[in-house]
This record gives C-alpha cells, structure tokens and sequence, in this order.
C-alpha cells in the first residue's frame, strides 16, 4: 500500500568527528521517504526553493518516489545547520532558516488520495491536522513531533495526537509530553492522548513500542546495533519512521508480529543512516542488504 | 558450581522519590551473592563491624549462602548515604564512611578453596589480584570496578584486567578505562586488557555482551524490563552480575547461548532488585517467580 508523508526537505550542513559536510539533502520526510522506499510506494508533500535542483530531484526518483507534491517556491529551501562534535546522540543547532518552509500550506496532489497509509512527520500540528483531515481515505496514521510543539504548541499537537494509530517520538518527548519521569507511566499517559501504539526512540539504545495495552505491562523493544562508528546520526529517526512504517504498509494484514518485525526494520534503517553523512547510505541500500541486517539484529537478540 | 564473592557488605542510608530506608543491609558482595543464591552456591568473603548482627547474619543463612569468610572486626561497618531524587539512572553519594572496611585483608576460609567460580566485585583492584592468586583452582574469574579506581589506581586494575574471564562495568566506566567515545571501539581496547568478554551495563537500557570477537561485530543485547516504579536501583548492577554469573556457575558447559541465557538472567535480577528498597526484594524471591520474568523478557525482545 502507498504511504504519503508530508514534512520538510531540506539543505543541512553538517559536521561530525567524522568529518564536514556542507549542504547534504536532507530534511524529515526526504529520510523517511528514502527509508520507506524499500518496502512500498511512497509519495511526498513539501515545499522546496529554488535552490532544489535536479540532482536533488533524482535522489526521489532514483527510488521511485512520487514527488508531485514537492511545491516548488520562489526562495530558498529550508536550511537547518547543525553539528554532534560532543555528544553524537544529541545535535547542536548552529542555524535554522525555515525559508521556504515559513509559508508551507501543504498540497495534495488528486493522485495521492488513494494512499492507505499516512505519515505526518514533524511540522506544525496544525499543518499535520489539515493534512490528515484532508486525506480522509488514510486506514493508518503514523506521525512524530518534537518539544517545540510539545512545549508551546501543546493543545494543537493535542488534536493530532487523538488522530494518530502510531506516534513515534524519542524519551525526552515522551517524558515532556506526559509530564513524567518514568517511561512506563509517561508511555501509559501518552497513550491515552489517542494514538494505540506508541514508539520510544532511545538513540544508540534501541527504541520500544508500548501498545494500548501498556497499562497490562506490554512493551516490545528493539535494539539498535552496536557501530564501531557513527559517521552522522542526521536523519536515524526519520529513517526508522520510514523503514518501521513502510514495513507496516507492505504487509497485507499488521498482526502483532508485524509490529514486532516493523521496530527491527525501523531499527534497520536507523543503523544504516548512522553509517554515512546525510542520506548517502539510505540512496544506495538493496533489500538484500536490508534483510541481512535483520538477521544480524536477531542474532543480537535472540536466545536461540 | 559454587562462586566465591569477594566485595563489600555494607549497611546503606538511601532516599529516592519511592520514599527514604536508613541503615538498610547492602554492600555489593551482599547483593551479588543473594542474587546468584538462586542459581548456585555462594561464598562471600568480606569484613563487617560490630554493627553487623543475627538480623544481617540471617539474610544471608536463609539463603544458604556461606559466610564463614565474612570477617568481624571492631568498630563499624563500611556505611554509604546516597540518594537519587534528581536521576533514577544516578546516585548522588551523600556519605562514604569506609569504617572496617577501609583495612580489609581479605581472608580466604580454607572451604572456599574448591570454587571454581570467582567474583571480584568493586573492591581495591591490589586486594582483586590478592584474592585471584589466593584461589588458583577458581576456573572462571568475573570482576567490577569503578570509575575511581580507574582514574587513580590503573596500573593495578590492568594487573587484574589480565586474569579476568569477564568484565562487568557500565556505559561510563568502559568508555573511560579505554579512552574512548564509541561504545564499539571501547569494547575492542579493554578486551585487549585481558577479559574474554566484557558485559557493559547500560542501566534502565540494558545491556550488551561483547566477546573476544567484538573485533567482528559479535555482541549480544539484553533488554532491561520498563518497570512502573523503580523504587530503589542500588544494588541493580551488582544483581546483574549474581543473575549473571549465578546462572553459568550452574551450567555443566559454558556455551555461547549459556552467555546469552546469563544476560537475560542478570537483566532479570537486576530488574528485581530495583522493585523495592535495599535487599528486600533479592531475599524473598523464587526460582518460578524468576523464570516466568526470563520469559517475560523473552516476550519483550524476540520477534516469534
């Protein structure tokens, strides 16, 4: 099934102890778009300046994404600089230049109506509510967000949340957002906001899914592979979204084995994006690839 | 197998937002050897005060573990205050009263001297090698340490690295006793120190199991269960090394899956330990209770 992601694409410049990088493509739904490509039909909404190319263009299309719903603007693209020269599990923000982005009234294209599956990666909840009311036909709605929205845009981010099936967010947001230290209390609270399932990201440590039923103790947790080096950790997040819910979208029913597999391969892509800057990796994996991974995850984990 | 543990067995003072115990029994040996009592027996070796009576001398006999090596010498025994209002991941120490402990010679009953499995917990690392050469028919040697004794006593910690099977030591610790950021890279320099394998602690996150053959990405991830309430996390890291160890003193042949079946064991009693202050609950569990939580933990990581 096609999923439609609505959310930035971006210029970041980056710098790692890896090494520097300056204005690599990047941006939330260009990552989960990426990751989401090797699982099913993905179709993007943003908006873009002029300043967004052919080379850049030919990132989608070289994995087949549909990209009618990039609006190109007059302007420049948004620009986020950025870099994790202390701690690689945090960034530091040098610049962000919304650009383009300011203005963005997301627009969907009349082929994108049929897409069962919706992502809402993270913007403005009030943008992530038109879009998810003005794509009724969605049996499935994923999307993430980020403390600014928890902090001072709570009672819109509120109105999503009721309209969420999966919200996928990292421990501090989790715990900002419930206004609770321990994660099983902070999941529980989250998930009576609205969304069934909740995904935790923990960074280098893996990520858990709490389902509805947290409150009878279930939980899932995926761990995230062991890098001998994080080249750029940019984008892991997004790449999990994509790869635990373009799992999800090519699966012809989601049991709770489903689930299950989908936080591996979200653990998958993650791992992959760490590995180089930008979305050098997520441009050039093969399912071949993907699928040795998620064996090497099971040995990981598994008793036997 | 019997283990013989050598550590201290101290009395605790500890408040965390769960509520406040004074003067509780503790000590690493303590909670090692009541975790590992589950699974084999267990002989400690450490130094108490005058302090130290029937009621502590009780813990341990109702668990069969012996305590002929646990030495009483005037004045007190070793006494920590600490509390973790800010950070349940995190100890603040308030009180280090070292008391007897601070001339502990440890002394090996002659009993002692069949273990095949030795525990050196987070002791002086001259008084670590000491107790190795005193036990030469110990077959598997397991240690801890701290960050202390790694920033000032080094040169005798390497001294002990050499004669370690297994290393238990958390996220911090590894990274500064290697010198390095990248948890991969870390674990590579200290098995090189002499362990076979080392075990890094990750907390509420788990923990991950390196072997010899780190250097080709072989590791092992054991979750930690996201408990509800975390009333009191002293003692977590040192149940995890009993459950750990306990379990392959048991076994009648140390197999890669024994290692795996150890993470998850010590995972289990770690999980245990924090669910009420102090010993309480290592004294009081059974063998059913911590079995069906192994297979809940198996049901938290495994995909079927």
């Amino acid at each position: 099934m096609a999923i439609t992601v609505v959310g930035s694409v971006a210029f970041d410049s980056i710098e790692t102890p890896a090494g520097k990088r300056d204005r690599c493509l990047g941006g939330a739904a260009t990552y989960f778009s990426l990751a989401a490509s090797y699982f099913t039909n993905v179709r993007v909404i943003a908006v873009v300046g002029e300043d967004f190319g052919k080379r850049q263009e030919a990132v989608f299309q070289e994995r087949g994404i549909d990209t009618r719903g990039i609006e190109r603007a007059k302007g420049k693209s948004f620009f986020w600089e950025g870099s994790y020269m202390d701690d690689l599990n945090q960034a530091k923000t040098h610049i962000t230049d919304l650009n383009v982005f300011a203005a963005f009234e997301p627009k969907i294209p009349e082929v994108y109506g049929d897409s069962e599956f919706l992502f809402l990666a993270n913007i403005d909840p009030v943008l992530q509510k038109r879009v998810r009311e003005a794509m009724p036909g969605a049996k499935m709605v994923a999307g993430d967000t980020m403390n600014y929205w928890i902090k001072d845009h709570k009672p819109a981010l509120l109105e999503v949340l009721k309209g969420l099936d999966v919200l996928l967010i990292n421990d501090t947001e989790v715990r900002m957002l419930a206004g609770k230290d321990n994660l099983v209390q902070a999941a529980r609270a989250v998930l009576e906001m609205g969304p069934s399932s909740l995904v935790v990201k923990h960074g280098e440590y893996g990520a858990t899914l709490f389902h509805g039923t947290a409150a009878k103790g279930k939980a899932f947790r995926a761990p995230a592979l062991p890098l001998e080096e994080v080249v750029d950790p940019t984008g892991a997040g997004d790449s999990f979204a994509g790869g635990f819910f373009g799992y999800l979208a090519a699966q012809k029913e989601i049991t709770p084995a489903a689930y299950r597999n989908a936080m591996f391969y979200g653990s998958v892509m993650g791992s992959f994006a760490c590995e180089r800057f930008g979305t050098e990796r997520m441009q050039q994996l093969s399912r071949k690839e993907i699928d040795e991974r998620f064996e090497l995850f099971r040995e990981l984990t598994h008793l036997d």
